[in-house]
């Protein structure tokens, strides 16, 4: 038997309802391990339960976001932080909604997951972006374009623009007040993200697309500099440069032609939910952030949707999904990963889908049903 | 009859192909200025041609970008940027190449691009996406998506981390190498950006979209003060922000939700080119850039396209209607840009393509074909 400690962080919104679904596929899954990938099969073939291969999950629940500054007056409290730490994985809901909106920046829900990031050291952030063929109608895209896109985002996620200083408010020479941030990267940290990505790239299709604006940034300049310089050490993946502008319309143009992408924060940011929405699906779509060592964090992509909470409407499988990847990037628990994806492929084709990705012919359900739809699998 | 000076700069690649073409159709323009929309008609009514009304142009070629660094060994000559500030506007062709992409950054095609830009001051940049109902095949976007999406993406194109300072590299407390960029906004910058999109929106539709990342960035949260507090000059335009990730998914998703977005510098960049490659047709697309005064630069939105440069397959639609935005942006000369741009469609309604927008049942024609239909029409 092996035991983790997870911490859960629900947050705001519809992070709640969605965590609480993950939470149980997690713990089916553990329980589950050690058989054959679905219990069904397990039981025609008479196989007997095996303890020792169980995976046991302690779970922490704690406030982040919104909910944590209702509560206690900060976006991320330093008993979260700790917990997170202490933890052998992280597991987030959503944060963020309409009522703190017009807080100040350190009082912003949004501040709170910066501090989560940075305070794990998860520099390393991971967003697949797949259409699924039992969900390539629900995808903007036509057809021949959309159907068999399967793309990975690798974005840098504790520097950049995000973090660099100095940042802030101030006065120019004419006296004018002005915003500033600063865009910057270091050798190291560019070093780090890349060879991720050049592992990712190799266990995917062995192509990585390095994306950035080195025709007009410093920043991406030593970017792009270093990435081609590592190249040397994976000569087994495909490097191919582009710019940030020609990125955003490749998307668009034949998504298909992406296998990884590796980019900064900020471009990250925008070209992960561009890609996320080619699928059309983003209640579908996980992702993870992991460090150099210490608990990952996963977290779905999709925000609060604080209009549905508390509703029952909102999708949770891409948090199931995280959940997947947490098993799979954050404990290495490769199998009991399949399990829950395997489940919630099954689930779709047994047609059950939540309001976003429901098309006719299929059977809408609300969040809790088609989590035991997935349990059920 | 009026008469202006235009500097044209054809520049590299495909740029002197497309430029040449802009170039016949301009002059046609103007010397039929004063007369109904088409020769045909007036030969059928008998008006008669009246000078009075002409436009005439004197035009003056000069370098830049690579093929200017190749001649005197700068991106933007002196003598260019002076003629261009001498003259009444600015048509641009295409800069840039493989054969440069390694040089130094003072040393890069794109360089001269960006003095130009800050030379004659052009913080305004308007770029179109509309989706010609002729050409709604080329979308990778389902036709319900794609027909009728009809935007205007207005850029901040002479500040932000383009311009700002500092900049370079150097070394961080870990005596480690780093490359930085700074973004920064002042109000003016801000508020002279948002009043000429405000001014364009009440043209438009009535709606404005204001994208920025002001949950993390200090210059975003500087530039949604001030959008906001201008907006009470402009009772009549309905404004509204987002987030420039959730704008790269919302234009994916449903385009036309947009009417008129204003962004800065970079984000511009990345959401001009997306919103672009929404209508599929890259090489349709002009674009203008205006400053407080002085003459405006018009150029198209794509690239060089090295490697069909000189072979006549260029489209040069997008610079033909960039000429049609410099009569109408630029000399407000509406009547004659209105006749370029009845001839473009007028050119594909009667079938003629370039291969970047061949469909069958189409004629395909090279560069220099389909610009002498639309000087037929
Ligand atoms: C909420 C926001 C701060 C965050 C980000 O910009 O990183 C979000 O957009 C994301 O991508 O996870
Ligand atoms: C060539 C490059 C410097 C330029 C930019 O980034 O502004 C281009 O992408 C554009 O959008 O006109």
């Amino acid at each position: 038997e092996r035991s983790y400690c997870v911490t859960l962080l629900p947050g705001d919104g519809i992070g709640p309802e969605v965590v609480a679904v993950a939470k149980d596929v997690l713990s089916l899954a553990g329980s589950l391990e050690g058989k054959s990938l679905s219990l069904k099969i397990d039981l025609l073939s008479c196989v007997c339960l095996n303890d020792k291969f169980r995976i046991k999950f302690q779970f922490k629940e704690m406030p982040i976001g919104g909910s944590a500054l209702d509560a206690v007056g900060v976006p991320l409290p330093d008993e979260t932080l700790d917990t997170a730490k202490g933890s052998d994985a992280v597991l987030l809901g959503a944060i963020g909604g309409y009522k703190w909106d017009n807080n100040e920046k350190h009082l912003k829900p949004e501040t709170g997951l910066l501090q989560i990031r940075a305070g794990l050291g998860v520099f390393a952030n991971l967003r697949p972006a797949a259409v699924l063929p039992q969900l390539v109608d629900a995808s903007t895209l036509k057809k021949e374009v959309a159907e068999g896109v399967d793309l990975m985002v690798v974005r840098e996620l504790t520097g950049g623009i995000y973090f660099g200083k100095p940042r802030g408010f101030g006065t120019n020479d004419n006296n004018e007040d002005i915003g500033f941030n600063t865009e910057v990267y270091s050798v190291s940290e560019i070093d780090r993200i890349a060879r991720v990505a050049f592992e990712v790239a190799r266990k995917r299709n062995g192509k990585l697309c390095s994306v950035d604006k080195a025709n007009v940034l410093e920043a991406s300049m030593l970017w792009r500099k270093r990435v081609t310089i590592l190249a040397s050490e994976y000569p087994d993946v495909e490097l191919s440069h582009m710019y940030v502008d020609n990125a955003a319309m490749q998307l668009i143009r034949d998504p298909k032609q992406f296998d990884t992408i590796v980019t900064n924060n900020i471009f990250g940011d925008i070209l992960s939910d561009e890609a996320s929405m080619l699928t059309g699906s983003i209640g579908m779509l996980p992702s993870a952030s992991i460090g150099e060592s210490g608990p990952g964090l996963f977290e779905p992509i999709h925000g609060s949707a604080p209009d549905i909470a508390g509703q029952d409407k909102a999708n949770p499988l891409a948090t199931v999904l995280s959940a997947a990847m947490l098993l799979k990037y954050g404990l290495g628990e490769e199998s009991a990963a399949k399990r829950i994806e395997t489940a919630v492929i099954e689930t779709l084709n047994r047609g059950f889908r939540t309001g976003d990705i429901f098309s006719s012919g299929t059977t809408l359900v609300g969040c809790k049903r088609i989590g035991e739809e997935v349990l059920k699998c």
